[in-house]
């Protein structure tokens, strides 16, 4: 029996929203993409999103090209009409770019590395005059456009995972840091306002390169605004055809290796208490591990959304939507995809995860521990948010028992549920025989089912107490809500006499 | 055990959306009215609507009137702004008028007798020529504005229930001859392609106008092309305050009562087989019953829906909505009105019923029984409806089990459930309170638990033979729907080893 | 010619977009009077809506009532179902209500006096406690609803017009007086923090009733939060058939009118520079003077736009739409309806002089006269509206000439015309014979010319001075944009040679 | 003066709305692409929708390819999730596709050789049975998801321009035919009611090819279906910079050419009277040609418009829209694309030449001469096209006049026109500075000046005839309508009074 004390604050950051993943930008000018990252915004509502691909070549930004038709001429000239396009997508749906400026321009590269189906470029600018020029005409037409006030509210980070041969050519770090010294230094330039962080780490056992960035920046003596790093929990996939299976990791082992990154930083005197954003997270870091479209990723990524603000400014779920290229094309709906949202528009449980917390924004936490989460409103009501999960294996049904102070009276407990018969369109998906191309009929049964089971109950407190047990299913998410809900029956309404019905009048009866 | 046998054709004529009743039309010019059909039209698309008030005096179309200026001046003029615009409104959505020609404009009115909250005058013409020339004159506008073939498919009945005497003065059965000769001749005088019928009298013990009616319309050689009558299905309500509690009708009553229809109108050599419309139905016949907005009242339907149309050409559900103001304005959003969609565009729990019906159209019932109906379609699979309801007090659990023959492979099983938690907005907003005035918040809860449970399982037959058990709690209506759904699963996905999970690599935890 | 100085800032409040009036209360519950607030919002976003009818028997609030079925008892009720669905749409539009509290509801009323064919009563309450409680029950309700804070920015107005017998009985000004006195205190005991306000009369000689109330809440010590008139600018209308012709008064005489009330406030000392809201102004006071739909009224009504602000905190336009019953049901679209937008979602002249002047909200007056306006923006452009009208016979082209003081180089002149052939609705509808039903095409060629006639001009400036000529048709408005447009070509673009176009190829020529 | 006759049937096959162009297919997952494709059907409507890339390599349909992680493994697999969404976008506006076969997938290539910015492969596949498998695995996935009766309406053509060396290596004439005679097989498999045609050859001196073209199906005995070609009118264009500057061809020389391939169709017994499609045609063959956003484009289209149905049974105006991307990413809005809608969904001058003759569809045509078109409706009505244009130069104003014989009574003639100062955002963009990222308030400006001018005339015939006359400025098209318009004035409503005004009353201005 877990007993809430309202006065009784415990400590919980919550920043589920600040920040999302996407798919690179080029994409989005797709369609697809843009409806599903509205039924997000619609939903959960995130303030800014991240990801790769500003600069590769499909936005065509950089145009370092001989004359289409006189090829005796060569011209460098900046084109902005996808980036427009893209950047008014994101503002008319009320979300700001957290700008990560990568990768690099093919006519700009100093090699032809490339690391994706999408073949973003990985490599060192051949001339970092050109590079920071790029960077800086690119901040300027955003200004021009967007405004200043607006646009140096937008974050800058340096460049993705440079700590990965995959993504920065030999993870080369003195390069990685010319990289970040330039850059830093070229968006100064254009306005000292905007706030420039890295070094974009993925996450694990990278503490040399954090370390190893805060001296760099300490002895260059730049007063870096953030730092960044990535966070995912799982060991690495096993594969078979188009699909990897990763194992879980033990979250305890993920956190306490967050905290790391904060001790690093705060050793260093001039960065104490420097904000650490963690620019990407997830469960697995591949675009094709089915465990993201379970229950079981819901669960687990709820506990992380109770954890994650303990040592950082902000985390980013990677990814909002499956509108995502970097293995392919996928072959069927439920593929594994990052997203929140599956193709189709059609939220995955941890889509509600993130609801969940983000319906609790604002409100007082008064109970946290590593099941659930419990917070108080202002108008006398509580809720909450249970989880339950394994790591592998058949879970256990859990019950959590509450003992709530409240004032006597009537409330309404509403609870809403994600678990193997609610919320789970993969299993409807399966269930259907796992269609690669959804008619409109399984579209419609699919997303009829994609959405928590809610009940409601009606209960009268007469001893100042509330007592509540919440049950998950295995696998599952719960979010609780209590709201105060005085009866006021209109004149004549009696629910009770509604639902029994009325007899019929004998003589009536008789009269047949 | 039901045995499925699926050569084996069972009568059903499914008119589930031929035809939906309306409040006064006057309503339709209301936002919500429209908004509320819209939803309406988007799951069930109903084909025609019939409604009270085309002449009453809101829709302003009778203007015999002294000049507003000069008081020595007097014009009768005809006003068509508000048809066009409710006409306009009804053929966008795809609906299109069942015309009821009622009530009496207040000039044309021989007396001051009016009915309900919004007065609709219920004497006859003080000039049936004057009336004769409105009728004229309105259908010829309206042919002129939606163009000859279209409007002459609309139906045409003359006037509403003239066998009370709240609804035609003193009931006067000649009276209404007089009106239904004349209005008959006119209407036929613009077009004789148009459809007219009539008496549309109320139910229950009316034999003898149905009887007088044909009998007169016999004697003066009228070829009418249709008979109207209602059927409601409760005794008379008890009242309390704003509501009245009336008890329900043993449903076999019903059919029997509409089965005598029949036979009268057979009993006449020249009308045999003649259609007959019944233009309205429901449980209750008043507007503020709140068993219309429960799960009892849905199950009921459900059944009605099977039977009507064995005897009847259409029967038109009385009414869409709760854009309706017979009694005065409600005072909350839940006072039992007569509406599939309660205030606030939330569907009631007949809404699905409703819905479960459309989409069984046009496939072939291959049983029919008093808890269920169960259909084939066309690729091999099966759909059913069964409902459970008592007249009163508290029902049971009831589990129907059928046996299908089917090819062997596997089968996805769709159960769409509406009871007590599911779909029943009715308690949510109990539990909530009974709130009169609905909170954005608490609206985002009704309307989330406003949805049937889906729930879908997959199947796998061996013996050419599936067993399928369906549990109705108490007053429930379920639907199942049976999918051919072979696996086709992707290279490399496994479901099984999705949803099992990964067991970490033992070297990775031994690491550690 | 006029000389343009920037640093020559002219007197110019401007209160355009604070207030529009409406047809009553309950007419928001329909689809077309949303539809055509939709349109007004988009286009000019007016921050206040005020009409009549809030207590009028149709928006049901005040349910005096013996039970409907048990007629033995009786009950005072407040139903604020309609109440609730008006002000979700209100918010929803982003426009709040200047609160009219009137007219009486029926049951409550002390006599059976009624205003208008929707029948106000507009006879004094038979209890003034009763009017008290529900002057109060509402707003609380209100309060519950939307928020203190917000509800209380909504100004409160007492009654409308009680100058005039069809308004008020008898116009008896010691019963208004009692009337005012009760509600102020009524509304002030909710919340202190309201602002209420009076007498709103009629303009034109009412000094008398502006006088004696500010004489008496004087007396009665009344801290009262603001001063409410009318402004009319037409003499009595002359009658024929539906319509009224009402001769257009001379605008300097309106003004002066305006200003006497200014006058009577600021000399008493406790009330100088209380604000004044105009709560209803336009050119006739009759819903059926065809000169709202013309363009006459179009450049009339600038005029008024640039002056009403000069003694005024704000003017309301009455109305801004044709959703409005006062006189009846209109019988065809252009009936000289008050409002911008004629029914079908047309907008009228009037509607696009409001757009113009919305657009130079929040920049600054260097020129205001009898014929125009101009103002400065903040990125080096200027923006003015130059009207001409008669107030009756032909009008003649008007030419102004503008020298205005910019830096050198390339502008570019907007021009947007509202004349004969400009955004002039009625004319099209005209010559299409004045059809009461519009065809979906005759809707469709009316929409297409009810936009004001839009050219561009490119100007390059060598002498820091831009000479402008704005030429007026007759009864016309032109609102003129001057922007900075320096030319930035592509490589390789040239515009000269595209219009131009290529000459062929003598040699492909000869080829042939 | 033309006289009208309207018994003298003129010849005119309007097929306008047949089919449309597009850039290749990966773009229609755009966002931009559906909003451009969503106006241009709302105003338009084309049935059929043709372009490139079906099989290129960002539509991801052909996976050859080795296991992502286990590299000893190779699988051959169709994905049809991006094929999906676009026919699914298709369907859902209305529009279908004109399949076009083509090019060739990277993996199943036999050479390297790429076209365009996109890089479609242009060499015959490695393995014909490959190839041919391709097709018919796609064709019955379309079958499988959008039904057979459907889909075998989708007409089918074999590759594109095969004649010119940049889109088949080498235009090797006799591997065109292999490739053809294999497909034709192939789509034949599928469902013999395919119809299949090419070989989609460019226009002018091609003679050669559709001649050889015939003798080989003949000589092969296949029953094709139709024979495509393209047809664009200008001589090679000069370059500079980004743009190209294309010589209109005279018109006359097209239409001869077009005549010839008719003729060698024609020449072939069995092939008499087959179809031709033109699959492609506009003014200039490159998609930056300025022309293209030009009055003068408008014109020089309207009388193609009016010619094209001569000797054809389609012609396919390339493109609807301006996301194009083959010789890159534009730099600006008007760039030359072919679109009829530039990018921000701005409809360009020859948008409206399309509405206007979609407007005339289904009518009878009685006049056709080099200038202009004049239909008759079946309501008494007339409507014509009337154009302008030079090749080149400063053009003239050119008067129309015409007598129609109609009734004696009133007529409204509206006129929309498309010139300099009319649907010309071109013009508006270039005095705005030619700005390459256009602002909200640039785009309000342009989007409201990119729609005909719309003026209305009233007139009243008494001797049996109209005389019209219609003014084309340079470069122009000019729609005209005549309308029978009986004026139905309303009681009391006086137009000419509304609009004289009404004379003070001389009393009145006495008081003062």
């Amino acid at each position: 029996m877990i007993r809430i004390d309202p006065s009784n604050v415990a400590g919980f950051n919550n920043r589920t929203d600040f920040c999302v993943g996407t798919g690179r930008m080029g994409l989005a000018l797709r369609k697809e993409y843009i409806d599903q990252l509205r039924l997000v915004q619609e939903y959960i509502g995130f303030d800014h999103i991240r990801g790769h691909g500003l600069f590769t070549d499909d936005m065509a930004i950089y145009q370092d090209q001989v004359d289409f038709f006189d090829k005796s001429k060569k011209y460098l000239e900046y084109n902005f009409t996808y980036l427009d396009l893209v950047m008014d997508n994101y503002l008319d749906l009320g979300i700001r770019p957290f700008i990560e400026l990568g990768f690099m321009p093919g006519k700009l590269a100093s090699g032809d590395q490339t690391v994706f189906y999408w073949k973003g470029n990985v490599t060192p600018p051949k001339s970092y005059d050109k590079w920071c020029d790029l960077v800086k005409a690119t901040l300027r037409h955003l200004i021009d456009r967007y405004g200043r006030d607006e646009v140096v509210t937008w974050p800058v980070e340096v460049w993705n995972e440079p700590n990965l041969t995959v993504f920065w050519k030999d993870a080369d770090m003195q390069e990685y840091f010319k990289l970040f010294d330039r850059t830093f230094e070229a968006v100064k330039e254009v306005d000292p306002e905007f706030k420039v962080g890295g070094p974009a780490v993925c996450g694990g056992s990278d503490e040399l390169w954090i370390s190893s960035f805060m001296d760099h920046v300490e002895e260059k003596g730049l007063d870096i605004d953030f730092v960044t790093r990535h966070h995912y929990t799982t060991e690495p996939p096993r594969f078979e055809g188009h699909y990897g299976y990763p194992p879980l990791s033990e979250a305890e082992d993920g956190f306490k290796n967050l905290h790391t990154t904060r001790d690093i930083i705060d050793s260093h005197e001039r960065y104490r208490g420097l904000p650490i954003h963690i620019t990407e997270y997830n469960t697995s870091y591949i675009p094709n591990a089915p465990v993201h479209d379970t229950t079981r990723n819901a669960a687990y990524i709820a506990q992380q959304l109770s954890r994650l603000g303990d040592d950082n400014e902000s985390y980013s779920y990677w990814t909002f939507g499956d509108v995502f290229e970097e293995h392919g094309v996928p072959f069927t709906p439920f593929h594994g995809g990052f997203g929140l949202v599956a193709d189709g528009c059609i939220p995955k449980p941890t889509f509600w995860t993130f609801v969940f917390y983000k319906q609790i924004k604002g409100m007082t936490c008064v109970h946290k521990d590593d099941d659930c989460i419990v917070m108080k409103d202002d108008k006398g009501g509580y809720h909450g948010i249970c989880w339950n999960y394994t790591r592998w294996g058949e879970g256990k049904e859990k019950t959590s028992s509450f003992s709530i102070p409240v004032d006597n009276g009537r409330y309404c407990i509403v609870r809403n549920t994600v678990d193997e018969n609610n919320a789970n369109p993969l299993k409807i998906w399966h269930d259907l025989g796992e269609p690669s191309s959804l008619s409109k009929e399984e579209k419609r049964i699919i997303l009829a089912g994609a959405k928590p089971g809610i009940t409601t109950e009606s209960v009268t407190v007469t001893e100042k107490e509330m007592e509540l047990k919440i049950v998950n299913g295995p696998e599952s998410v719960v979010k609780f809500d209590i709201y105060p809900a005085a009866l006021t029956a209109d004149r004549g309404y009696d629910y009770d006499r509604v639902i029994r019905g009325e007899e019929p009048d004998p003589e009536e009866t008789a009269k047949k």
